[in-house]
């Protein structure tokens, strides 16, 4: 793998930061807010910030760039598509009842639901990664989508996948900064007084934002893609379109025969001969 | 150029969302808040919105596509690159006057800068927004910089500059909500009650956000790239760097001998073949 190093240092980055990124939203609602409860009160909204960040975020950018990781590279497409989708799958669970939670605390305390900009854009944000999700089931995991609807439509499901977590880590920082305002109301210890808690959800929120760029850049680099199915076979209609997407190989063990073939030169530069033709996004 | 006409609905829709954002900060600020003066009041905050929504959003949209307009690849790069490296510039000035609005606003009223996710993020994204124009400018325009370092950093500064971009759209909606819960704030006209201001800027955030994904769909697509300069020449040096990036031409005119190399199959495949190796990023 061409920078490998780099490659890894970058992983370790953007592991530590949305680990990081979930301890400071645990410390925040156990030390500066009211804790953890499902009672309809302060503790229950608590759920929403530690649940999104959780698997909204973190999760979310690790089954972004889980089929960059060189070592799964063995390992069959069709389990890294079944990993993927059980990532986006735990993501989305979690991210329904981070909203349940608020719309409960919202309820309990007769606050209306969905009038801010920030649930707009997030409800959309979870409706659409649901859709997303079940499209992307529908035809690249299940077998039934021939090769060139995949082809067509796989630069479309990987933007849409890459959009939807910059949106989601838009709508978060707009949630810190709202809650911040609302939560942070006494006589000097609002948030235009940096009392420690602004200052510490502030960082939250740029770690957060660091942890989505690195995400970003590593999904985005052509270099470090997954190389092509060695058994993949190519029809040349304009410029070509993928006959086959689906794997024959169904676990690790079964791939090492093709070791050699994934891992080498001739296999990375098949697959970006690939890309060439625009057939699988970049993005 | 393949999907002309997608191309040619994605940029109508583009200008359309990037001027109905600016009509909507216009109208936002005239005729729901207090006008638009230079008094360290309100109506000074006010140019805030409306030159960061025209320059640091719609004009900085509008400089990341510009490249990809397929009538202008009739000039000569060097020409394009000025009116990038133009716009960005324009971007940047007009970021600066709000960021001076937004100040005296604060000095006058005595409220303290830099306290909010909001303002540490804007103020980064501007910071970024300038070095990058500096080194775009020292690397891409001016003619000193050897091809190789041009080729190292080119996706960089596509990847920088596409990151600036969200992160500027980010922080629009993080300061959409700042105001309105700000702003909003007599008994039943707060933004939890929805009024009608509150809707309104509700939409323009999602008009930006929609901009935002348009630009950067466009911004991503391999096959809408311009295609590669013909008096380019390649050393096959892992995998090939350029060594000349800058064009002999400087005008639309001196180009016009080279128009059917410019737009012919050709031309675009050696582009894409050069996307091959990696040293000109999609993003």
């Amino acid at each position: 793998m061409e920078g490998y190093w780099c490659f890894l240092a970058l992983l370790a980055s953007a592991l530590l930061l949305g680990f990081c990124s979930v301890v400071f939203a645990l410390v925040w609602v156990l030390h500066y807010r009211e804790g953890l409860a499902w009672d309809g009160g302060d503790a229950e909204f608590n759920w929403h910030p530690v649940l999104l960040i959780t698997g909204f975020v973190f999760v979310q950018g690790i089954a972004i760039i889980v089929y960059r990781l060189p070592w799964t590279w063995k390992c069959s497409k069709f389990l890294m598509k079944l990993i993927h989708a059980g990532l986006n799958t735990i993501a989305l669970v979690l991210a329904v009842i981070a909203l349940v939670a608020v719309w409960d605390f919202h309820n309990a305390k007769s606050i209306p639901n969905m009038y801010s900009l920030h649930s707009w854009i997030g409800l959309t944000a979870v409706i659409c990664y649901a859709l997303q999700l079940v499209l992307g089931v529908a035809v690249f995991l299940l077998p039934f989508a021939p090769g060139s609807l995949r082809a067509t439509l796989m630069p479309i499901h990987a933007y849409f996948g890459l959009l939807i977590f910059g949106t989601v880590i838009a709508t978060a920082l707009m949630g810190f900064t709202e809650k911040l305002i609302f939560a942070l109301s006494s006589p000097g210890y609002k948030y235009r007084d940096s009392p420690p808690e602004a200052i510490f959800v502030n960082v939250l929120g740029v770690l957060i934002l660091v942890f989505g760029a690195v995400v970003l850049w590593m999904a985005t680099r052509p270099h470090w893609k997954r190389p092509q199915e060695p058994d993949l076979k190519i029809s040349h209609r304009n410029g070509g379109t993928l006959d086959k997407e689906g794997s024959t190989m169904t676990d690790c063990s079964n791939a090492e025969k093709s070791d050699v073939e994934f891992n080498s030169e001739a296999a990375r530069k098949r697959n970006l001969k690939l890309d060439e033709a625009g057939q699988r996004s970049t993005m």
